[in-house]
């Protein structure tokens, strides 16, 4: 048998009209702005009068992530497909939610952010390449807002724009290190005004984040405005509606914000909008995305970025905060490779059963599971993604963990079956769910909850962060970093969530302590505001904002062959 | 009565669904790729199995631009719409081929770059925001093959690429000065390589040029793979196929190179694909554009950038002369005022009769009138815009002075009144083109002509256009600029068209010589040479690549209302 790679699978796909898809979920032809002939933007202005089905909202998280790969966007897609196999005993019907990948990193090292196997959002070279252009209108909404900057400091600054103290950095949706650190405005003096500058790839714009969080149009133009972006030689705020910047941004945005409609290779629809980064941003697909699939389905199926010490908490604390959106449970996507490696063992011997390793390991999931339930107050299943290499004892052991915790455990073959692979999955988490219903303090505001208390001071929602979802023993703030929270209090923009931009790959600051690490502390290097997402950021580490390609970029083998069709593209 | 602004009467209009417009020249629903309802992409597969008309190619251009506006753009359209109100007559089908905005300009001076009054192509908004994309998937294949240049010098710069001598800059589609120049790769060792570097505006990019000339998409992928991007420290060309950038360049361009169907006011089908500078490039719309249009209809109306001199001489000279394309006949565009401007009246001064001034600046459209018929062996008509302040005395001495020359004058007043206003223009195109049809001498090979042989040394080239077109005594090149021919012939790369790159102002490289100069010399600065496109540049005077935003820019007056309409665009 040839395996197939992603692509190829994405390629020989019976891929429906999207009109079809749209039906699905109540969509006729004047609900939906169509992009080609598998994409269509939904046109949201008739919404009210579309029944609102009320959806479940279904958190596909994962512990920390590994070289391993674990596998959660599989999950998220596998998992609704699943929910739609069983929909003839059910009745219900599930739809995804999910972020739209950069094309920067498409080039880079891999490939593309749409899934994989018999698990992918299509068309699989749309979605991760323009798609419906939403980055490029993000890109430029960011770049109209920088060259309003230093034009306004160029034609006379009547703002009095501080040159030194310009916070607002450019923005391109590529690879590009020699891009991250510029001096920008060389030349004569008809150039501009030289000063140090860079850019961050187009995720990590906070105009990504603004696209995200916002409501509707209205609230993404008042956010828009509302971004800091320089200080004048008063040290006195200067936002982008006091150069004007905001109209126009929308202007670009306009069409950009309506979320993106494609299918799974099953048919099942999908929603494909917003993907700002997970470390320095919320890492989570749009608010108007998530609203509007719980609108049209039963079970929207939505995931995080990286593992639920960053994706969930930002979730829960960021996103629904902001928004009022009330997850109804959470599935933790694991794989025992990627356990095995949390447990210390090397990344070449995780095909071998390894029970000490995994033992090792599995306190990472326990903590995840743990604060899922504990702190949030979501039910839990844990989904396993399986590998062939997997023994029965390791599965045992796993299982037997989780049900100390009184969570189950589903195990997963979306990779290779599609829907039909996540099955068991799809019925522990209906059972759940159902359960909530009948139930309904379950899904009380009560008993979903985040980790802090958004009024209470910067530091000690760092360190109900640190402490509670991280496990830390206490936090550490640089001498710049509290010079930032005198500075953030001063200007009254201390009362907002905090996004804690640190490593992935461990609850800690420190990439290398995998498990469950305890006895750390969580050093905060920097703070940075983005007043118009309405979060601050704690900086821990060195986080990158630009990628760079690396030595054999994908690039160079991606191409097109003689009948017009993408190749190298997985 | 109240004016209507262009932004207005655009979105008054009565739009049609982009399939009603393809079904006017054949196309169905499997020929187009809807982007929203009311623009598409055009499926070229099946092009081959529709009928093809062998349409005929009218240019219009225009005498040198001047502030008080010559209205080139609503003649293209209102000529087009025009012909279309003769078909229950003519029984033929007109199409409109024109160069698809610049998002950067929008936020400028001005707003949109999609025709005026009753003589636009619609929807406005979209055509001058981000339309298909397009733009942006030039500008990303244009900063992909930066990251991949400057991470090869990064990875061990196999090729010995000289940071010094890299060619290539990055792009994007913003007025933004504060990028002309530039240092990147700053900051530490893992960011790249610290060097001299800059953004160009997308339409100033070798990759514009490129997409406007290609003939297909592996025509396009040959032309990426063509592209000079650096000299190596031995001094020998680099080229974009060296570093394996063009197939993945042309994955990003792939759905970008299919040409986009929209609409005028009165439902004229219109391709707008493609927008090249018309200095440091050929100022075209794509030669796919063209063909198309050709293949579709019975007359293809189509403008090139700028006056005559620069324009319709590349237009001629290097797209027809690269596609195999052939005019059969000129309109070139005038307005009362904008003769005595160059005549020598001030501007505002324009609205009085002055036949002296009138008479001054008449040879600037005799000489364009002389070239296109003299050296390009095209029938010409004149096409003067009305405007309610020319007076019957200087209709009279513009028709006379045209009559010597054996051409007809056609009043046109498309922009009040769209077709209506052209039917005078259209009635004389079609007995010209008739006239040719009849007498198939004057659209045989042997009446079109080219203002030089590409076979001629690159100097004789620039002579034969500053002699020939621009009427200049001789021409004197930069010791730079002698230097880049003798490299240019050592590497074999001499035969190629020349685009100048002079003011647009003049038909000399001083902008300040308007109406019909004599006795001047052209100074050619520097050459470089775009070897994807294939043409070689000869840059007279200081030439923009990166605009500026002004004072007080447009962007600052765009906006979005309550309804989600954009507002403050015109």
């Amino acid at each position: 048998m040839t395996m197939l790679n992603d692509h190829q699978i994405a390629q020989n796909a019976d891929i429906k009209p999207i009109d079809d898809i749209g039906n699905k979920i109540g969509l006729t032809a004047k609900h939906l702005i169509p992009y080609g002939k598998h994409k269509a933007k939904i046109d949201l202005t008739d919404m009210a009068n579309l029944p609102n089905r009320h959806g479940k909202l279904i958190l596909v998280t994962a512990i920390n992530p590994t070289p391993a790969g674990e596998g959660k966007t599989t999950v998220t897609i596998g998992l609704a497909d699943a929910i739609n196999q069983l929909t003839p005993s059910t009745g219900k019907t599930a739809m995804v939610a999910m972020r739209e990948p950069s094309l920067g990193p498409v080039f880079g090292m891999k490939g593309g952010a749409a899934g994989g196997g018999h698990a992918q959002v299509i068309p699989m070279e749309d979605i991760n390449l323009h798609f419906t252009g939403d980055l490029h209108a993000i890109g430029a909404a960011n770049n109209l807002l920088a060259a309003l900057i230093d034009n306004h400091i160029y034609q006379g600054n009547a703002l009095n724009i501080d040159p030194k103290r310009v916070l607002w950095r450019r923005a391109i949706d590529m690879n590009d290190r020699q891009l991250r650190n510029i001096i920008s405005g060389c030349g004569d003096a008809t150039d501009g005004m030289t000063r140090e500058d860079g850019f961050d790839i187009t995720v990590a714009s906070e105009v990504m984040a603004v696209f995200c969080l916002a409501n509707d149009l209205s609230d993404l133009k008042t956010r828009l405005g509302n971004m800091l972006v320089a200080y004048n030689r008063d040290k006195q705020p200067i936002y982008a509606k006091d150069l004007h910047a905001h109209g126009a941004m929308t202007a670009l945005l306009k069409d950009a914000i309506k979320p993106n409609l494609v299918q799974t290779l099953e048919g099942t629809p999908a929603i494909v909008h917003g993907g700002p980064f997970a470390n320095i941003a919320h890492g989570c697909n749009s608010v108007i995305a998530s609203k509007t699939a719980l609108h049209l389905s039963d079970y929207c199926i939505t995931e995080a970025g990286f593992g639920a010490d960053l994706g969930a908490e930002k979730f829960c604390d960021i996103k629904c905060r902001l928004s009022g959106l009330q997850p109804d449970m959470a599935v933790i996507v694991a794989t025992i490779r990627a356990l095995k490696y949390n447990g210390g063992a090397k990344k070449d011997e995780l095909i071998q059963e390894n029970l000490s390793a995994l033992q090792q390991g599995l306190p990472n999931l326990l903590k995840h599971i743990d604060n899922m339930q504990g702190i949030f107050g979501l039910p839990v299943v844990v989904a396993i993604n399986r590998f062939i290499t997997d023994t029965q004892a390791e599965i045992d052991m796993i299982t037997e963990a989780c049900q100390s915790l009184g969570v189950s455990v589903a195990l997963c073959d979306v990779w290779e079956k599609g829907g039909q692979g996540g099955i068991e999955l799809a019925k522990k988490v209906l059972s759940l769910t159902d359960e909530s219903k009948h139930n309904p303090s379950k899904t009380a505001p009560s008993s979903f909850g985040f980790a802090y208390d958004v009024n209470d001071s910067i530091k000690d929602k760092i360190l109900a962060i640190s402490q509670r979802v991280y496990g830390a023993d206490d936090i550490k703030l640089s001498g710049h970093a509290l010079n930032q929270i005198r500075r953030l209090e001063k200007l009254g923009l201390d009362k907002l969530p905090i996004c804690m931009a640190k490593t992935q790959y461990s609850f800690s600051d420190n990439p290398k302590l995998l498990g469950r690490p305890k006895g750390f502390t969580i050093h905060v290097r920097d703070l940075t505001v983005a007043t118009g997402a309405g979060f601050i950021i704690a900086i821990c580490g060195s986080i990158m904002r630009m990628p760079g390609l690396p030595k054999q970029p994908a690039a160079q083998h991606i191409d097109v062959n003689d009948d017009g069709e993408i190749i190298g593209l997985f």
